[in-house]
């Protein structure tokens, strides 16, 4: 089993902005922690701050699963949107922070509805509840 | 570790209807089958169609965790979103279906802001995250 | 043929408060002449104040078909709707007033959507119209 | 007693087009069936499809009732409303679909507030009902 | 100078229904002790319950000005307003009851933006008021 | 008979500025014209831009009728609309342009509901149409 | 292959009013030079400002498409949308204007999501792209 | 004199949950001083946490007034909101904190409209002037 | 303990309109009664109908508490609210009618989020209890 | 004459995916036969799924005119809409699909008030339309 | 160049009531560093809570622009916004704090869309960047 | 002190493109300008049409401020928010036109809220007032 994580605008600063929000561990570090925990799982990993090239990165994709946490493109992206629905990949979809807890603009997910699940609230660990999801269904 | 699982109206009626919707294991099934995968972790079991019911539910446990599917109330009480704020336990909230997919009035949560994570779409398999989102932090 | 019929919040209050709104007619003294008018039927009731008692009382049926009004929970409940949906027997919903005349939040019914069909208007006659759009089908 | 059925816009298609919304018995055929069912009552029928002519019709009755399907004016017409409550006969108002069921433009009604009763979901067979709620008036 | 007064939908029942609300003099009777007051002034009339009739008399007019109260159209008709916008005549638009006391779909006029002057609550004198606004400007 | 005008803020300016808006004559002149044309009438006039003593000079007020025109505070206060429904007086509304043409945030009249006529978009021409009102009432 | 142009209320006026939005030309002169155009095409024309008598005209078509041009009965017809949807004739929605630069209330239609297509802002010329997409299917 | 004071869901928590909140007195305690400062009124006490029990025990009551803070349901009951309505007793609304600093959702009161009075903001003093405003009276 | 009781627009007509909504005792008199209940607080009063001249009064007050019924600027006054939250004395917010029986724009206030409390349709008993909201603080 | 077809996010799929949406044509396939029905105009095409890009392209542009697809940034992108207006080039808007028939996201485009003309729920034929309606003008 | 500085309600408190929002230096400390900066340029100041005497002070400006801070006026002041907009006179809006940081009803100014320009979060050094937007164009 | 300007979509055609919204000075002509103006201070400069490249450039930024006018993206990218809340450079934003003169989806900035300030209104001279506004701080 192959998964692609895709990370979305500004979540290549974690670990070194905001901490008492996303917490203070970089992605990368996480990343490494998280390939020892799902041995026999092969994850590739992306980041972009563009939306389009977020949209070049799953249409490109071949995996098994899709792990996506599209930051602010969360709440405004129909292209997004529209390419989920269009790869015919499961898509998990993780947020770090509990989104029911900030502003209003937050609450609505347009991707929400074209995935196969959604983790919320969990912190960076959310993206291993993501992987144990693809993980229980081998 | 032990935790409390808590289901609200219609719940158990898991396994005998709807089974588009919802599948065609009931819940008690699944829950030795939970049971086997967490054998460390004591899990309780409530059900009630009762939202006042649940409100005491939640009120008398002593976990360290508890795990709800509020159902139908999710979308209209403030009163179990008070519970929750009072009780001081973190409780998690799982949705067996994608509730982004269904009609708008339950696109809202009035309890998620309260939770410390929530899983929704992965099917009865969402409880198994629920579970492991807290065995993950011992 | 088997009917149940369940009244939701006060009505069992009915013919003792506010007689302009809901007539000055028990509910149970109508019910006998209900019974009088549709002798081949038998017809069971239920009335409860508690939400989740409704619900009970909903899964617990084997009728032939369900006379539902769900009072104050009409505009409030996912949870009936739910339950509703879920038990697989014919619910026609009745209304005694006329709700569009009344407030505005009257006017959204959840339930109605998941109903076989509706009955508002006619007083509490709009009962026996009910049970006449069963026996209509016999 | 002397009843008028008034049906509005695209009912004189009944029974020819989409029956897997209104079923495949035209209305013509119905009302006999209908007069059958009701031998002391004469029931007068008009169909048109132009919002005024229906405003007409209910100007001009004299009879002891009104059953009126407004179609697609029921959710538009403020001066249907105006009719009704001018005219002083009592109206009551039928849909053969549920409504609560279909897009959202069709939840709202202009004209229920201004009706004795209202009847909807049952198909044609709501037809009957509203006939009888007169009927069980006499 | 040569006007028309247009009466839309129901204003042919002025006088003999509802007078609580519009009096009980009806509009012939009214129309010609409104000749009387303007004697220099000639005074076309002319009411129907169809919109597109209505329309079809605006397009007619060859006056020097219309007095409209479009009834209930006055609430739902693009149709009236474009027409209105489109003849090049002024128009000025009468309202016999204070609309803002009642529901609130009366509340929004899609006519009155394209009239030359708006004049409401007076009761049936209110044409009275119209005609002087034309009268003034001679 | 004596009638009273009150104009609220900004009114001052009238024939000043703004004429493409409110025309080119100042409120002082149009007065003298005015009380010309009903000689057997008393008018009083009061400006304030204080909505404070716009209410002070209605509650003082012991004539026959009001004719008044709020200018901004129209839109915004419940206390102007508090006073006149208090005092007793009928109050005719009175507004130069037409606003159904403005911003969207001049559509709403919180005051209209409470006078017993309004009228709208004739210019300054529209107190001598509201002082006809009363006159025609005599 | 034969086609049906229907159009709504006022475009009667076409070419004669208001050609600063609609231009200079009458539908009638235009017609001619579309059926120029299309040789093979057999265009009939129907006009009429009566809602009810474009459904009347629409149920009695037998062409093999419709063009249609419901003027401002697009933002406030269900009728006309139910008697499209019941037909069974494919039918392109044209608009003269670009009505998504005109007031709010042109910016829905009610009539486009049954349509076959929808062509807007080409001025006259958009009936004779919405012919010749019924002639690209020949 | 004899009143009943009914608190809602949670309130059994007060004096031992979010004291920043509400305080850290129990009710019960509270209530013993409060009896002490009204010594010529019998004031009696029922908390739920459940709706319909909270119905009920409005119904039962026969009391000269009734105190309720009704918590979460507040917001939501409308089954609550009639059986006030229909039970002919004077209740009087108290709210221990100022909902208006809250969350949008409890700015709106189901309850208030069919209340004698409400008081909200004072902290679990609220009580004494709910039972000082029926003290006032005798 | 001294207190300063502000009142806002058209309070000073208490008493003399609308005995209906408002009883018929002046606030003048009411005071005197008021005064001779609480005989060791010093009760100030001030009456205005100018939004600012409150604003004047609330920022000049030394008092130890202030008691308000803001009027019609209970629901328009941003400015109000600001004083109150600059000011630093507690402000108990009264209203003599029940503002959720009445139109809608009452519903909200804007000043409730910055008092220290609020009362609700006692008539004008309320400003009893919010004296003695003081009193019982002392 | 010159054109540009410039294609947004997810349109580069068209043939290879959800070809129940729109069609199994890649759109390189199309453009030779849509170029070969229009010999004496040049086509250019540009597709990027990047929102920025695409302005850049546009922005480029020295074309006689260009169609374009947004996609999802349809609804999203004021930046787009900002573009076109500023380039003075006309841009005709299509969309293969009936977006009224979808999610109500979709009903709403940034981008038609600033087109020169709209073509949608043609299918993939619309391109041709928009060609077409150049290929008029000339 | 002479300008005129309008403070509106509460402003007269700057320095003195909750500095940790406005800072802590009095506007007429800061008017007098204000005017050391800028040595060619009058200026003069006016403070008012009443927002008629706002409007009277900026009808009576000869100035050659006005700077304004309305404080809660901003958002509810149609009367405001319709002076500016008489007067003639460039009016630049300043804002002390970063009002889209705060409640939601302060996130719409009414007088925006009438000024010459806003400047808005950077506390009282705001004054200094308005007279800077007079001083940069002479 | 070291400042960066960046420039959002089309604002690369300042000077070249609607000179009667935004003037006929090219940004770079008037970035020399101002440089000019503050030779203190270093000024670097950039501008890009991809939201995503926007957030690159304010993620690499290490200046002492940052002046933004995001253009289109202003009222819809959370992502940019979402940027400058992580970067802990203080940054104020700059429109050159007057956004609530324009359509009402410009009057809501997603940005504002994040930012140290904002100038708005005063054409390309914004940018010279939201460089003193650091200028000033020094």
């Amino acid at each position: 089993m192959n998964l692609l994580i895709v990370n979305g605008p500004n979540l290549n600063l974690l670990g070194t902005r905001e901490p008492q929000m996303y917490g203070n561990r970089t992605f990368t570090d996480y990343l490494d922690e998280l390939k020892g925990l799902f041995l026999g799982i092969t994850i590739d990993y992306y980041q972009s701050n563009v939306e389009g090239e977020l949209i070049n990165a799953l249409q490109r994709s071949t995996h098994d699963g899709i792990i996506l946490n599209a930051g602010g493109y969360t709440h405004t992206s129909v292209a997004i949107r529209d390419c989920i629905a269009a790869i015919g990949i499961p898509v998990v979809e993780v947020h770090i922070s509990n989104l029911a807890k900030r502003e209003s603009f937050r609450h609505d997910s347009l991707i929400t509805a074209v995935c196969a699940g959604s983790v919320m609230g969990f912190g960076i660990e959310g993206y291993q509840l993501a992987v144990q999801s693809f993980s229980n269904k081998r």
